[in-house]
C-alpha cells in the first residue's frame, strides 16, 4: 500500500527480538471507517517497554512490535463515519480496547477486560510517526497543552486510577513505595488531593528528583527509616501506602508503615508471588486494593491536572531523544542512573511544539 | 477471701503449662463497683483456646490463666454503681476491653484497639462456674434463648463481622474456603445475607456437617476443584472468598476463585507469612480485608440471629462436657475427628437450662 499524498514518509520503532529495536521506514496506515490517523508527536517510554525490550512478554508482543503507548499528537486523517474530530486536533490516545461482553465488562470494568487488547503491547502503539487508531480511542488535549507534556497523560492516569482507588482523603497521610516515574505521580496527585505524602525510594538520584518537587524523601535502608515514618505519622501510622516499587522489600516497608484499618494500593507488577506479612492485615484490619490501569475518568482527570500545570513535567522528563536514536534512549532509561522520564519525539518532520 | 454467702462452691479450668489444664477451686470474686458477677452456664471452646493449650500463646497467658470467651450466664450479683442488670438476667459478654486513646481507639475502632485487653487471654475468662466482669461488657440475652445455643453469640459475631467487612451484597457469590465453626458460621450468615455460597474444605466430618445444613461443600484437593468452582460462578469467579483456613493453599484457593474486583476476606490467623500471588491483585483489581474480632453492632446482630433461629445451633455443638472433664474434651477438639463445637458446662449445680 503507497502512503496518502499528503503524508510525508514515517519511520517506526519496533521490536525485533530480546534486546533488539529496529528504526524503520512504515507506510502510513490511511484511517478505514471509525479510525483516525495521527502524526504522533512525543511518546514516552514506559517500564512495560523496558520488559518488552528485555524479551520478558514474547508471548505477547511478537516482532516486529511496535512498543509506545504514553503518546501525544495532531489528528491527522479522519475516517468515514468518525464525527468530532479534525485534522490538526491536538490528542493523547488511552491505549485500550475491550470486548463488552466478559464478566468484567459486564460489570462495567471495561479497562481490566478479560480480553483486554492494550495498543503497544498486544496491537502497534505510537512509537511511530504516524499511528492509525479507532476513533473511541482519542482524548481531547487543550490547544495550549505543551505536546512532550501532554505525553506524560497515560502515566498521569494510572497516578490518578490509583489515589482514587485508595479512597485518600485530604489530610491524611500517605507513603509512597518507589519513587520512579509512577511513584512520583503519585505523589504528586496524592499531594494534590490534600495528603500529606512521604517518597521511600533506595535511589539517590530519585530522591533529589522528589525533593525538587518538594516532597520529602527517605532511604528505606536507612538505620531509623521506621521510626522516623512513625514519627511523622504521629505514632498512627499511614492511612494509605502505594506498593510501586515491585520489591518483596518494598511490600514489608508499606505493610509495616500502615495505621490500624490502613489502606495498601498494589501498583506495581509483582511476577512472582511474595511473603505478605497476612497477619498483620488481620490484626490491624488492612486492607490491600490492587489497581491497574485507568478508565476515561482518570485520562480526563490527567488532562485537566497537566492543562493546570498541576504536574511538573519539565522536571519529570529527564531527556527527549529523536526517533533514531531509540536504542540510545532504552539504554539511558535500562541503566537508570540519573534519568526519570524519557520521551521520543516522534514527529516525522521539525513541527513544532 | 471466703464466698459471699450466696454463692455455692464454684470450680474453674485454668492453663497450668503447655499442654496441661487444671480444674480447681475458685472462690467467686464480688463484684467491685462497676462490675458483676455471672453464674456462667456454658462456655465454648475456640481454637484460640486450643493455641493457649499447646503453649502458642504463653506471652499472653501466664498459669492459672482462666479461659474461655465463647459463654453464656445469668447474672448473680451486681456491683455498686451499675444500672439495668438485676440477678437472673440471661446474659453473654463481649469479652474486649479497649483504653479508649490510642490511634485505633480515637479512630473508633476500638475492638482493634493497640491495647485491647482480651478476656480470657489477657485476663480471666469464662470457663469457670463464676466470672466477674465489668458491666460494659455485658451483653442481654433474650429469656427464650437456649443458654447452650447462647454460648454460640461470640462466633456468631465473628462472623456477622467478617461478612460485614465482605461487604456481601444479595445474590453476590461467596467462597467459603474451611469449614470449622467459624467458616461454617460465615457460610450460614453469608447464606442469610443472600449470597451463594459454596464451602471448600478437605475434611469429609465438616463436609458432611456442612451438608446437613444445606450447604453445597467441596474438597479442594479433588482433581475438577477449580472447574467446579468456575462453572458455580458463572465463569465469572467468586464476588467474595473468605480465607478460614489459616494455610497457604487456602489463601492461594481464595485469590484463584474470586471475580474480577473480587473481595477477600482474611479471618484466619496466619502465624509465618504467606506466599501471595500479588499479581492476580494488580490484574483483576482484587481486594484483601482484614477482619479480626467484632464491635457491639456485631454481637447484637449475633444474639439477634440466635434468638429468630437462624443459626442451627444443635447441628453445631457437636457435645458438652462437664467442667471437671475440660482435659477431655480440649483433647476431643484437638484429634478434630468428628468434632465441631464443643461446650463446657460450668454451672455449679444442676440449674436447669
Amino acid at each position: 500500500m503507497s502512503a496518502p499524498p499528503q503524508s510525508p514518509p514515517t519511520r517506526r520503532v519496533a521490536y525485533s527480538g530480546r534486546r533488539s529495536l529496529v528504526v524503520e521506514a512504515a507506510d502510513p496506515v490511511a484511517p478505514p471507517p471509525g479510525h483516525v490517523r495521527i502524526d504522533v508527536a512525543y511518546t514516552g517510554i514506559c517500564g512495560t517497554d523496558l520488559h518488552i525490550y528485555h524479551g520478558d512478554m514474547d508471548s505477547r508482543v511478537h516482532p516486529p512490535g511496535v512498543l509506545g503507548h504514553e503518546m501525544s499528537g495532531r489528528v491527522a486523517e479522519v475516517g468515514a463515519g468518525v464525527e468530532g474530530w479534525r485534522p490538526g486536533d491536538p490528542v493523547t490516545v488511552m491505549p485500550l480496547r475491550w470486548c463488552g461482553e466478559c464478566p468484567a465488562c459486564q460489570a462495567g470494568h471495561t479497562h481490566i477486560c478479560h480480553r483486554l487488547v492494550f495498543l503497544g503491547i498486544d496491537a502497534p502503539g505510537a512509537m511511530q510517526s504516524s499511528w492509525t487508531v479507532p476513533a473511541e480511542t482519542l482524548v481531547r488535549l487543550p490547544y495550549d497543552l505543551r505536546l512532550d507534556h501532554a505525553a506524560l497523560v497515560e502515566p498521569v492516569a494510572v497516578a490518578v486510577h490509583d489515589v482514587r482507588r485508595a479512597g485518600l482523603q485530604s489530610g491524611e497521610r500517605a507513603l509512597v513505595v518507589g519513587g520512579g516515574p509512577i511513584g512520583l505521580l503519585i505523589a504528586l496527585v496524592a499531594r494534590r488531593s490534600g495528603a500529606v505524602v512521604l517518597l521511600a525510594e533506595p535511589d539517590s538520584f530519585r530522591r533529589s528528583v522528589a525533593e525538587g518537587l518538594g516532597l520529602t524523601a527517605l532511604d528505606p535502608r536507612a538505620e531509623h527509616f521506621s521510626e522516623t515514618v512513625d514519627r511523622w505519622a504521629g505514632g498512627a501510622g499511614a492511612a494509605v501506602a502505594f506498593e510501586v516499587s515491585g520489591a518483596e522489600a518494598g511490600v514489608a516497608t508499606a505493610i509495616g508503615a500502615l495505621a490500624t484499618r490502613g489502606r495498601l494500593v498494589q501498583v506495581a507488577i509483582h511476577p512472582a508471588p511474595r511473603q505478605v506479612d497476612l497477619h498483620r492485615f488481620f490484626w490491624r484490619e488492612l486492607t490491600l486494593v490492587g489497581a491497574r490501569l485507568y478508565d476515561r475518568d482518570d485520562f480526563t482527570a490527567a488532562v485537566g491536572l497537566l492543562g493546570e500545570g498541576a504536574i511538573p513535567a519539565d522536571a519529570l522528563i529527564s531527556r527527549t531523544e529523536p526517533l533514531d536514536r531509540a536504542g540510545e534512549a532504552f539504554a539511558a532509561l535500562e541503566s537508570g542512573a540519573g534519568v526519570m522520564k524519557v520521551l521520543i519525539d516522534c514527529r516525522a518532520s521539525g513541527e513544532a511544539r
